[in-house]
């Protein structure tokens, strides 16, 4: 998570809304992705999508089983409708996004992924919070 | 529709499930996409996913509210959920996903976003049906 949260301080610094992501498998990371809608002007840019593609690539398949996500903030509908499909063995997140996350949401997870929560969630949610802090002070 | 389903006849072509889809407005066709998983290995590159990226970058702005989607095959979570971050202000599909599909898993459209079923489903739902014939056919 330390990683991840590495990739939530890029977007950061882009002024995007600060969450990271990283794919391992066998004590690896495989792939790396941080928040990029603003900069790439989509909605789909969210870290674990960029990391899913980036992944896959590594791979060369598309499915993820023996793969772990981590991730600074719960996945949102898409992203974990995305983790459905990459039949993805564990997703673990730090920050619980009571809001839009996939959990108040009942978004489906694959019957093979498991899910933990709130690794490192003290320090995930900080950077959030510093984030809209700082943009409300500078408007 | 008529557009969607030549988006996912290219796709039928390629060996990919034939799914397409086109993001209009203001009676242009702005974006179109069809389904690339298995070229791309990749499981985010579904036909709509692609249609909203490249409606983004067509208009300069992730929000698609005066858009919509046609798409031929109902929306799966992932991308009922990116749809939901784009706003988008209306999406027409034509086959039902009984198993797969956004209405059955419930997952949440934005507040503004229409929903319509059923346009050309017949048509929509056959090429899915002859791709999977042709596929068993040739196994």
């Amino acid at each position: 998570m330390k990683k991840a949260l590495d990739e939530a301080y890029f977007a950061f610094e882009k002024g995007e809304v600060p969450v990271g992501a990283v794919i391992v498998m066998n004590n690896q990371i495989i792939a790396r992705g941080h928040n990029l809608t603003e900069q790439l002007n989509d909605v789909t840019a969210h870290a674990e999508m960029q990391a899913f593609t980036a992944a896959s690539n590594f791979l060369g398949g598309k499915y993820l089983q023996e793969c772990t996500l981590y991730v600074t903030l719960e996945p949102c509908q898409m992203c974990a409708g995305a983790s459905y499909w990459t039949q993805i063995g564990k997703i673990v997140y730090g920050a619980s996004d009571m809001q839009r996350g996939y959990s108040k949401l009942k978004t489906l997870l694959h019957p093979k992924t498991k899910a933990i929560s709130g690794v490192r969630e003290d320090e995930c949610s900080q950077i959030l919070k510093d984030f809209f802090l700082s943009k409300r002070n500078n408007n």
